[in-house]
């Protein structure tokens, strides 16, 4: 089966990988309203091509935050990539230093950030954030990330509480044995680790805003909140003194029915005036997609599901194929357009 | 089979109930236009999430025309509960009293006012009225409902006749031998009993609004009107002295085509300007569905047809299965939005 | 199998019909499409209804050009009734007589005016006129329908050549050999009577508005336009002196991609301004439907394909039990709206 | 099988063409969301019926750059039609000049332009050109294209890179063996002419506007540019003094996503003011297609796959029959509308 585009990736994935392990990279919340809108808003977007322009040479080199990538695409911040690919992060992080683009790291990784560190000396990677209610464990978990390199801190703001993936109900998700949420190992106390490989109850649902203040008395990295999907939200973020945003619904994971990331973006950008970057996740399927999120103003996007299906294909490899795909569609979605 | 969400008692129910029992539960007036539009209008709702706001601790509770309910949730009346379930409205009427919400008990029950009393003592309930041609009969209804300790009386407005539904007359619709229109057996004379187990043309259509002045004359209960869809009519109830309005298409089985409940809400609660309580039925099936209607203006939402399904899967327990679910869903969805 | 309602008709006529004749009567030009949205748009339409009226007592009679009828439901013009029935349009003017409505009688009748006069004497018919290169046939026609009792003249106005039905080209229609557009039969000469039982090309494809005063110097009766969708042919249609205009596309058999006729209903009352009657025929359904063509300012509407299936199913008992559901059903909206 | 409608040929064509074949003409680019868009576009649009007009005499002859053509239809440029008929672009000459229209033959033409001049002498044709890097061999084609008699250049502007088609990579579309790009087969070197019969990357992708200006200095044939969707391309095209626009998307085949060229004409049109001709491709099904078209401001329509269809069914007579029926439905949508 020739790998044309991300779809043929997703057609593998779903057809070898393990249904507890596909089930939980698919699920959306409730219905799956929103998981879906994110791909169909991006379909109701029409280019206005223009024509008769030298593009021989088309340079599509960005820098996020001051660091150069070699094109506007990185990899949004996803859990457990050992149900994916044996390596589990560790080819993650090697893909995205291959292509040269960033990787958000996940808390819940089932590799150490200092494995993940170790497999990709001098990647460009950012470390993604939940707040627990043992705080001492968060903090630690910042420091060890920033210690290690890590360029940024992702501060998930969509998740007081998981939503609900009927699936992962209907199967009784539970990690493998062999399987941990690595970074957290020591953290918490009890027997009871059901909740996507943590004690239930150990997020911490009363963070707000002055939360940020608390992050950065932390650390030194610039802070980026994900999650984001009003003007009203945008504009408390920036003044809150975040330097990047990632507009997100969590793939349609946690509240269903809310805006599409694509549409919210845009009320997003217009809010933020140029003051901070603005990112956006979910939905990306082709290069175009890609395109239509620069133009409404992304600096930069996050994929999400398909880098979980590319490692499902080959691992690092196979990473680097969906990566590669999506810049070749990128560059030639310029093009004609 | 894990009862995850209300579908699942839902596929449950088509299942294991009677085609005849299943039919008339689901039923629609003609094309069942409205009963499907029902649902699909909270799909169109979208909502705006705001984060990071302290959800660790969220008071669900509300109170309705002074009474205090666990969740802004009650039972909508429905006929014939015995089809779903063995015991029939006497089980509603203790998984609503279980649950701490307001049950409305129908006219055409299968049981007796004075059973659903006794099944569940104290619990909160509302008496449904139809206006017959036979006065006495509905008068004498209203003063036994009262008498028992009913705290509110719903006058269906909607039925002068009764819709077309198809499936019912293809399946010449007739109650099983064992089962009675009971609070109405000695209301009406003659042989021919089959139109919804009373005789034709029993419900008397020359009802207008001045029969509000006739029934506030019989009762001191509290009036709640029910089946307005418009604003001409949610100022009419309001000038006539009614507590309370639920706006209400009787889930689609009267007239096809009109608006869903949803969307007919809006306007009433911007005619009725706080006046009176306004609560709405009709298509609700997740937690989320609940919250929107209450950001649109409803004090509280009614089920019909997932209490239904509810009893037809465990009696008693399977309608509170279905309630707790709509309470963790509507939390969670709280929480997220 | 219980004909509960028009759909029944429609199942019972595809099954037991030949082909030949299910593909002529349910023919659209070209794609279909505007044979469709013809039903489509009125499902588009939404009542708003209100409650509490005395519908007790509900008078559903109206008058047509000063004839009354019981209920606003006609039978529109469609050939060759012999195909649904034996009895062919004798059947269909006793059904339309015992229903005290109105039959539009239409050119390509397979029986002649004499026998449709004879078997329904006294019944309320218009007479449907193409106008032919032979115009002396079609004088005889206008004056032989006088002559026998038609109270109007319908002048289709949309057919200077037929549409392109693609299944009667492909089951290379013709009238089986036992039947004949009898009314013309001597009016033609030549061996080739292959186009829907006329030598191709013997309408008149230079009809024009000025046409409408010839009509008018040929009969005394009132002329009634049928096949007008814009304003504009509406005000043409008023000044020259019609005294009614049937809104209709041609049950979507000749242009196709026209609008719904229930749309163009709209811009035809407003342009009218209540100076002569409008009608509309086309995609009629449902008692609902006709009830929202009145809504829009229709004095009456008529009924195509309904009523083929109606004589599909047992001739003339079948086709009033089509117009006994439609004004059932009629009722019942109204009461309920 | 009878022909009667445009579809019928789609239907035969996929059928029995090799599925290398048919996929390639069928190719869209990505997800083929605007090469479908194309097709349901003009079914969004509404003809607004006028009546009693007469139509007994219509003139559907028309011009296009001076020259007179039977009805406002051509052949778009398209390559490979041996891939469809043995004859390959020989047939198509000789259709389109016994229907006397306008056919535009592609630089990828699998026959010499001297062959499709010797095929049909004195037909009207137009020559469609690819700027490749080899300027010479461009300019040597322009100046052949003249001598044999071709009465206008079509210059592409829509591909400086190919798009990417899924279908062909996945079946590794290759010419067979005994076809070519004859007019370029001296033209490049190289052993790899694997890209649609040329070697990779031959075309190129510097041409800007400033090239009209050369095609001029090379030729006095009239320029027309194909592949313009906006009015600032379209005032661009102007202003570097074509003769003609071509509102075109490349059938869908180069961006994804981009509009509806029935859609993406009337802001061209706006754009020109009748300062030069417009024509549109894409979509085109049926005779009222074209209708549609001329009634929003295209002076003529251009046919790509029907004509592939066509010569696929059977060659010169085949495309003939294609194009007789969307003649005669052209006219019959001219008279009922």
């Amino acid at each position: 089966m020739a790998m044309v585009c991300i779809s043929d990736f997703e057609a593998y994935a779903k057809k070898y990988l393990p249904k507890i392990a596909w089930d939980y990279f698919a699920a959306g919340a409730d219905d799956c309203t929103t998981r879906d809108e994110n791909v169909l808003a991006y379909k109701r977007i029409r280019f206005r091509p223009r024509m008769l322009r030298d593009v021989s040479v088309m340079d599509i080199k960005t820098k996020i935050l001051g660091s150069e990538i070699s094109f506007p695409v990185g990899i949004a911040p996803t859990g457990f990539h050992q149900l994916a690919w044996p390596d589990g992060e560790k080819s993650t992080a090697r893909a995205a230093r291959a292509m040269n683009i960033c990787y958000i790291a996940s808390t819940y990784s089932t590799c150490m950030l200092e494995e993940i560190s170790a497999a990709a000396p001098g990647g460009l990677r950012w470390f993604q954030l939940y707040i627990h209610r043992n705080r001492a464990a968060s903090q630690q978990l910042v420091q060890r990330a920033e210690a290690l390199g890590f360029q940024g801190l992702v501060l998930t703001a969509d998740l007081p509480y998981t939503g609900k993936r009927r699936d992962d109900i209907r199967n009784g998700f539970r990690l493998p044995p062999h399987m941990k949420v690595k970074n957290l190992e020591r953290a918490f106390e009890g027997d009871d680790w059901s909740e996507y490989g943590l004690p239930p109850n150990s997020l911490d649902p009363s963070v707000t805003w002055n939360d940020i203040y608390w992050l950065q008395s932390l650390t030194r990295l610039p802070i980026i909140i994900k999650g984001i999907l009003t003007r009203e939200d945008a504009e408390l973020a920036v003044r809150h003194g975040v330097q990047g945003i990632i507009v997100s619904n969590h793939g349609g994971r946690q509240l269903d029915e809310g805006p599409a990331t694509i549409d919210a973006l845009v009320e997003v950008v217009e809010a933020v005036r140029g003051r901070v970057e603005v990112y956006v996740d979910g939905g990306i399927r082709k290069g175009s997609d890609v395109l239509k999120a620069l133009a409404l103003g992304a600096k930069c996007v996050f994929i999400g599901r398909p880098a979980l299906w590319g490692l499902a294909y080959k691992g690092e490899e196979g990473l680097q194929d969906v990566l590669r795909i999506l810049q070749d569609e990128f560059r030639l979605s310029m093009a004609l357009a």
